[in-house]
């Protein structure tokens, strides 16, 4: 059962490649759903709404190269936890294909009526979550996990953007019943966009995890 | 590197053990967050609000347990997907603890308003999001497929009730402006009730690829 290092090396290389283009095809998605709702474009929504073949054939390839390493190789220590941080992050970067698609529903509904108000906040928010996401894939395949704390600390002004949108949201709900339709899905939106911001937040503690083999899921549990 | 398969195979059966501990805590939580909104209860709130510790434990618990498997047995085939799907229901079961706390905080906003309705819809979608969660975790323990099938089938339900919910209390907020704000906490705790049943679909479809090594994620896609 021993393999050559270098062809390990190589397919865990190519299997980092594959999670990069996964997480570039998955921000292109949340940034078309973004760019549907800002332009009030409803075929680009029905594009991302439409779903992604090529997002679901990374994610079955990804999935079939980690089984494969582990099955061929069984790698140790570092090499195993890549392994499985792969997979691990290989699921968030579906979760944010599949928010794309939640966002692009919820702007369906929002550009059927008449706007609310000028999209400040929530374009400021897809572009953090978006930076996020690639942060911590970068850190991924850099093993960088100065990196990937920096992205952690991001998730801070993500939340206080989703509030922040709440709080003023609520105010023209409660002054006009008319907006209380599309004034939900934007509401909807900017927690959609605090999610892709955990996904990332996940994919920069497994980065943590692999590098460090250090748990850092949960920060206030003492001792754990 | 050869070790006596008895001593696996316990170790693979305390892990799955392991797992169904830790969706019984989880379901606890979940349930301690509704019983907490109907009862109006905010001491119960808070306590799910603080966090479970038993929950964080678990789950590192669970994780260490996978990685000495997968380091020390290198397992293959079905035993290989079992300890890979562990991990991945490690993970959901932990979201499904934070959507305990998502409910709680929006229970505890909820009841700091008169009550908007009895609440008819969100107890049910509760029930169905929780038996779901435990049918799923049977399934995964007794690798039964039929019994995960049963479970991606019950997600229309949920999905229809979310939408009923939503549709009920947006009449309620154009009526009655002082129901917008309480009404969107009962919004917001159909979705996270929906995301539980979301986790308890990916454990279902873990323990097809787990059993079957068939990937049933992308229904639709044709030949993949």
């Amino acid at each position: 059962m021993t393999h050559e290092p270098t062809h390990f090396a190589q397919e865990l290389q190519a299997l980092r490649d594959r999670v990069l283009v996964m997480g570039r095809v998955a921000e292109r998605r949340v940034r078309a759903a973004l760019q549907g709702l800002t332009t009030r474009n409803r075929d680009t929504l029905d594009e991302v709404i439409a779903g992604d073949r090529q997002l679901n054939d990374l994610q079955i390839d990804i999935d079939e190269r980690c089984f494969t390493l582990l099955a061929l190789f069984h790698p140790v220590a570092v090499d195993l936890r890549a392994i499985v941080a792969a997979l691990r992050i290989n699921t968030d970067l579906e979760r944010v294909g599949d928010l794309a698609i939640n966002i692009a529903e919820a702007a369906q509904r929002y550009v059927g009526h008449a706007p609310v108000k000028k999209l400040i906040d929530i374009p400021r928010m897809a572009t953090i979550a978006q930076r996020m996401l690639r942060d911590a894939l970068d850190a991924f395949v850099r093993r960088d996990t100065e990196l990937a704390q920096h992205v952690l600390n991001e998730d801070d002004s993500l939340d206080s953007l989703k509030t922040q949108i709440f709080r003023e949201l609520l105010t023209y709900m409660l002054q006009d019943p008319t907006t209380i339709e599309p004034s939900l899905d934007l509401i909807l939106v900017s927690r959609h966009l605090e999610r892709i911001g955990d996904h990332a937040t996940n994919v920069a503690e497994d980065v943590i995890f692999m590098v460090l083999a250090k748990d850092v899921r949960h920060h206030s549990a003492e001792g754990a």
